[in-house]
Order: C-alpha cells, then structure tokens, then sequence
C-alpha cells in the first residue's frame, strides 16, 4: 500500500473512512518510511529494529540489488538477530503473527523459533498458482502445522479476484484479542496481511464497491477490517491499554498500476526505488486516552522506530549489544517533540540516499535497467524527471543530487550545486552519513543463495 | 492554487489547519472543476453560470488557444451578460468584490457596471513592476476610484516576498462583513484575492514560516485568513446564516514550481492544460446547522454552479433565456444526492475533453508547443505520458482517449480501444457531447484585440 491510498493522504475517492477516523481519533505521520523499497527486508527490520544491511536481509550477488525471500530461498532471519516478539516474551506478552512471515521457509526461520507464540498464514505471498509437480503453491500454516496452500485449500480466483484471506486474517484477529483479553494478558499481534500485493483480491462483500476498481476493492476490505479491530478494542475495553499502528512495508507497486497497484500521491516512482514513492508511507498511532486526538507528527519515523517504541510501552530496553537503527518515538507521540535524526534509503547493501530534516541527498540514482524497462517493467510510469529517475546506475557520492522535500516532495527540481543552500546543506548531511557509514557493519547477506530444495 | 495543497487533500506538509477545519465542519467536493484552466474565463463562467464559449471569454486567434485579460485587452465581459451581483440585487443583496476582477480594464466593464456595489481591489493580477513610462504597473481601485498601483502604492518586495496585500483584503472582508450584519443586509461577498499567483507573496508574519518556501507562506496566510474569516461570522452569530464556498479558479501553475507554483495532487500536469492538474480545484462547503459535518461529495461540481446554488439560496431563479451551464449543486449539499451531469474542458472554443461518471474522454490532447517546450516552458514537470501530454496539438475526435479517473485518476493509462469497457463508455459519452455541442452558440470572442491605447 502506498502513502496515497488512504483518504486522509488525499486519494481522490476518498474510501478509506475507519482508517481516516482512527488518524482524526490518533496521529497521523506525514514523514514516515519503511527501512527498504521490498517487504522482506522491510519486515526483517520492523523486527529487529535494525537496517537490513545488518540483519543480513540483502544480496551481493549484484549492486544495488532488492532481494527477498522467494519459495526456493536458502536464507532467513539468523538466530544471532533479536526479535520484538522475543524480547516482548520477556515482559509477559502472547505474540502472534497473523500473516504474511516473510522472514524465510525453513523450518530453523519458522516465527515460533523467534519468539511468536501462535501463527496463522504463510512464509511468504499469495503467489501463483503454480503446477504443483514442479513448484509448490505457497503454503499455510497454523502454529507448528502446515495446514493447506493457497489456491488449493485457501481460495484465490484469479479471474473474478474473490477470495476470503482478508476476511479469515481479521476472524484471527478478532479472536486472538477475545482470548488474551479474557485471560488478562498482555499482547503483541502482528497483524500482517497480504492484501494489497498483487494478485489483488477481495472478499464478495467488498468486490465492485471501489471507484479504483479491484485494488480499491482491497483497501476498503483493509479499512473495514481496521475499523472493527478498533471497535473490538473499545468494546472490550482495552483500547486505552492498547498501542495500535498502522503502515505499509514499502511504497505501492507502480508496476502493477492501476489495476493492481496503488497510489504514491504526488511521490516520485514507487515500490523497488529510493525515491519517496517507494519508501514513504501511510502511518497513524491510535491509543485513545494517551495520544491527543488528531494529531499531526512531521518526526521522521521508520518502521525500525516501532521495535523500539514496542520496547518502551512495555518497559523494556533495547539490546545493547548491538547497533539499533529504530527510535522510541513515544515522546513524538504522546509529547509533540521532535527528535532530530535522518532517514537512510538502500537497495542491497548500497545506501542510495539520505533524508536530513527536508533535505534528501541522493548518491546513486536508479529505477530499473533499461533492459528490464524495455520489457515494459515501469517502476516510474510517466515520471522522467531527466537524471533522476535514471535506467543505469548513476553515482553522485561526490556531488550527490538534493532535493528539498517541503518545496519538491515530487522530487523534480534538484538544487543548483552552486547554490549556498545546496553547499549549507550538504555540510550537515556529509557529517551524518559519514557517522552512518562508520557504524556500518554488514551482517552476513542472507539473500543471494536460491535452491529449489529447499521447497 | 491547486488540489493538492490543501492538507486536508494529501499536501504532505499539512500547513492548512483552518481549511481542512472548514472541510470538517463543512463539506469536502473531491471531484470539483472550473470552467476553463485559465483564470480570466474561469471567473467570467463563475459569474455568469455560463461557459467562455457562451459568455465570449475566448480567442479565435489560434485553435485551442488559451486567453485572459491582459492589460491591453481590448474586450471584457459584455454588457448582455447577467452577472450573479445583477441577479441578487433583486433579492435586496449588496454586493462586494474584493481582489481580482479579471473581466475587463475599460470603464464599461467596472464590476460596478456589472453589478457589484463595492469594489476593493484590481482589474487584474499583481504583475510588474513595469517601467511605467510605457507600461503602467496595475491599478487599484476603491469602488468607483482608482487609489493607487501595484508596487508603487501597494507594495510588493519581489527580493523577500513581503507585501501585505492579504492582510489589507482579509481586512476589507471582515470590515464589509461587520458592516453587513450592523445593518442587517444580506450580502455577497466574492473574495477574489491575488495570493497564491505568481510573484508569490506573503506578509511579514507568515514569511519563512512554511515547509514549503514562499508559495507555503501565501497558502498558509489565505489559510489564516479564511479562518479569521469563519470566526468573524461566528462571532457576529450569522454563521448559521451564510453559506461560504472555497475554491481555486484553476490548477496550480506548474511552470512556476517549485518556487513559485502549487501543488495538484497526484493529478497530470497543471494550469493551461485541459488534463486533471489543470481544471481540478479544491473546494469545501461550509454553511453550520445546514450541512452536515465532515461531509464528502463525488458531485462531479463545477465553479459556473455557484452560480445557480447562489441564486437558489437567494430564492431567485436562474435566467430562462439563455443556456446556463451551473446546476444547483443544494441537493448534492444539503442531502446528499448525486446529480448526474458531466464536465466539458474547454481551451479557447475547443471542447478537449469530457468527462462522465468516472470516465474522461480526451477529443484532443495538448500540453503546449514545441516551440514553448524547448525555451523551459513546461506545463508538466516531470510527467511525461507518451501519446497523452503531447506538445503537438492531436485530434482524436473519431477515437477520443479515454481514462477511468476512478483506477486511474493521473491520467496515465488509457484503456484499450478494443475492450468492452471502451465501447460501452463511449457509446454513454458520444450522446452526451452531441447533445453540449448542439446547444453551442459561441458568444462573440472578447479576447481577441489587444491595443495599448486602451490601458
């Protein structure tokens, strides 16, 4: 889901009202980022709190590279990371995940070897259907047990996009909170469904009610889900002992638009890029009696900062063993501070760009290779901004383009290098990522071996 | 000022608190258009509930050719239009326009002539500072007198942006108002002002105070102002009693981006262009006790019915000899009906495009020339649809474009002219043109005659 999906970040049909009430009833966060354009990297650092470049969620098998976890992937998360959930356990709390896992197949990453108490969905997306004599339908499980595959035990029809994944999700939501709220204990649900990933799908109820057609389809399904795990919360009155957030793991697939893809507003490209259509995304923190009802938050956040903003609500610390890149961001949250830190954009183990207040230095540019796009792969559909959104990977490490964000969140107009705003400002971005880059330590790359064995 | 500068329409720094208030009291028009992506016709069909081509704010000079009011202009609004302020007067209205009239230099086109009863501002925008020996700097006129000029006597810092132009016009609008209520008149009240067009401006309070640079400074000031405004009718307790419309009168100018030039959302391309970014506006309803709060509309709207609603609310009916284009947009306000009704985007005398329900049918498609591109003149920064945004003017009457801006509201993927979906919605759409062409009488065309004798 991309930063323009929701009404209250200005897509035009306006559809997602239980999302728009749970921003005016929170706070909403303008200036949010995902800690990579692809999702397994993404989640493995909403996890671990830490940059994928150190948890080990990238490739070097080419620069610049996104990887994830395809069906045939070797790697996953190493034991040697610290999870939320965890560390959660820690304190008391049940964890589930409920959802897309995304962390690795086999069975040494399963989420209950990292410190989930109960799961119910799959190690990756609904992908396929394939021939299952050659490749398998992904599949799912509940806890320790497989329990069907997509497509065979769990419907997707591709022709008329019916299916009932996001229906089944929010009846294990639903219950999941019943049960721990009857039990008196405390809860961690990582609620991490698949919808909108192509091959977008909505259950009967939903299909046909979007102007935005199937995808619209999807994220009203989305919105209404959220709408009654809120009200399931107030109804058993715990919502003012629950943290609830919401966000996306990287920008809308652009490639997929728009009959599969959403919206990255005015953004420049989407998914798969560093620039801000890949990376920002919609976010809003809803806990009614703690945060001032529609609030507005320009702080900087990741969803690295939700490890450790986890952490502070349940009165933990966070390793100290070990660099973390997420903030606690409840002094934003319940205060209106801002803390002063930047946003780092990779792909692979390349940091292509950094955010410093408004200002965005990018040191490589790229969107996909000309022979990709050639193929019509369009990560950008009818963005050129001339030297921006480059087809080879350019380097600007010594002269790296910036933009101001506040003037030109499209990204379209670079500043002149001769300018003393461009000379200011690059003054104070050097120092951050050469401090960055000093802290720089990469795990192990977990994402470069495939083997179909492994299935 | 475009779509997407509103917060509450996705503008990702947020900086309008007063406006997106209003829209949350008020109601909020997702789907609202001008008359024409320019301002001078927009304003003459906002005032007369009539199309340019009716009303004769075009040029014949060239085909498709945009056209405004020029201090040299010749022509304005004709004499045998009716103008709203002509039509409230005899439900006992006073009328008031404050800030730009842009239908006319030559005394018979005053808006005293046109009905207006008080006049605070100019015949046209803050241009200059010319050297006034062979060109004036524009005037300024207290009702029936000219009181002084642009940057000679109202004052405009082009160097730091300064000039209190808003704060004089917010003050003439609050002054009217008071005086209004004291007397017990009912008034119209057309507050027309001259912020966010280029040179942007603000007052010293508001300088450097946006994200965004000087042209967030002039929106963040119209937004201060508009909420002074609502105060002020609060205060004086006829809130209850005064239906307030905010709108633009055409798309943010992307050619003065970044510096100098808005923001249309997720919309394609910008003022001048006939695409979503030219023609639609923000706007939001606002009348307490009377429309519901919080309320969204996808009334496709239009700025010519304000016309009709405003004669509606005044209890008047609209002129029965000649065709008026407005509807009376009431139902859609007070009870939520949706109106059935298209739009038609005009360059010149060209109908370009159509749209109906969610579909946009493009007749013709031009951004600007090649000649204009390649001296920097870029309507479309950074967004180039191939076959879409084209810089030679292309015909496709007998196979228009077509775009459904429901999956696909940046106009970038035109559906197929094979699919059933094309035929069907064409099929809906050709009847719909035929019939607006067949009630077509082009008025006789104002701004074809330029002549420096008649400034």
């Amino acid at each position: 889901m991309g930063w323009g999906d929701l009404g209250v970040f200005g897509e035009p049909s306006k559809e997602t009202p239980n999302l728009d009430q749970m921003a005016s009833e929170g706070m909403l966060f303008l200036d949010f980022y995902t800690a990579n354009p692809l999702c397994s990297p993404s989640r493995a650092a909403l996890l671990t709190g830490r940059l994928p470049v150190r948890n080990g969620f990238y490739t070097t098998n080419a620069h610049a590279r996104n990887a994830y976890t395809p069906q045939d992937i070797v790697g996953g998360i190493p034991d040697s990371e610290l999870l939320l959930p965890e560390l959660l356990k820690k304190a008391g709390y049940t964890n589930k995940i409920i959802g897309k896992w995304h962390l690795g197949h086999r069975p040494q990453f399963h989420p209950m070897k990292h410190g989930f108490d109960e799961w119910f969905g799959s190690p990756n997306c609904h992908f396929g259907p394939f021939d299952n004599r050659v490749l398998p339908n992904i599949p799912v499980y509940r806890d320790w047990e497989m329990i069907g595959r997509y497509y065979e035990d769990f419907k997707i029809d591709l022709k008329t996009g019916e299916a009932n994944l996001t229906q089944i999700y929010l009846q294990e939501a639903l219950d999941f909170i019943s049960k721990q709220q009857a039990s008196q204990q405390p809860f961690f649900l990582y609620w991490a469904i698949d919808a909108t990933h192509a091959p977008v799908y909505a259950s009967k109820r939903f299909l046909g009610t979007s102007q935005r057609g199937l995808y619209g389809d999807a994220v009203r399904e989305i919105d209404d889900s959220i709408g009654k795990i809120l009200k399931h919360l107030q109804k058993l009155g715990i919502s003012e002992n629950t943290f609830v957030f919401f966000t996306s793991d990287n920008g809308a697939a652009l490639i997929s638009a728009p009959k599969q893809g959403g919206s990255n507003g005015r953004f420049l490209c989407g998914k798969q890029t560093t620039f801000e259509g890949g990376m920002r995304e919609p976010a809003i923190a809803w806990w009614p009696g703690h945060i001032p009802a529609g609030g507005v938050s320009h702080q900087l956040g990741n969803v690295m900062d939700l490890f450790t903003t986890s952490l502070s609500l349940a009165g933990l610390q966070p390793p100290s063993d070990r660099q973390i890149d997420g903030i606690d961001l409840l002094p934003a949250i319940l205060q209106g501070k801002l803390i002063d830190r930047p946003i780092f954009y990779y792909r692979g183990n390349e940091m292509m760009a950094v955010r410093v207040g408004l200002y965005k230095a990018h040191y490589w540019t790229w969107s996909n290779s000309w022979e990709e796009y050639s193929k019509g792969i369009d990560f950008c559909p009818g963005q050129n901004v001339s030297g921006v959104t480059t087809h080879t990977q350019e380097e600007h490490t010594s002269l790296p383009l910036l933009f101001h964000l506040g003037r030109d969140p499209g990204e379209k107009y670079p500043l002149s290098f001769a300018s003393d705003e461009y000379q200011r400002a690059m003054e104070q971005i050097s120092v951050v990522v050469r401090q960055h880059k000093a802290t720089v330590v990469p795990g192990e790359p977990q994402l470069n071996v495939c083997d179909k064995a492994v299935m």
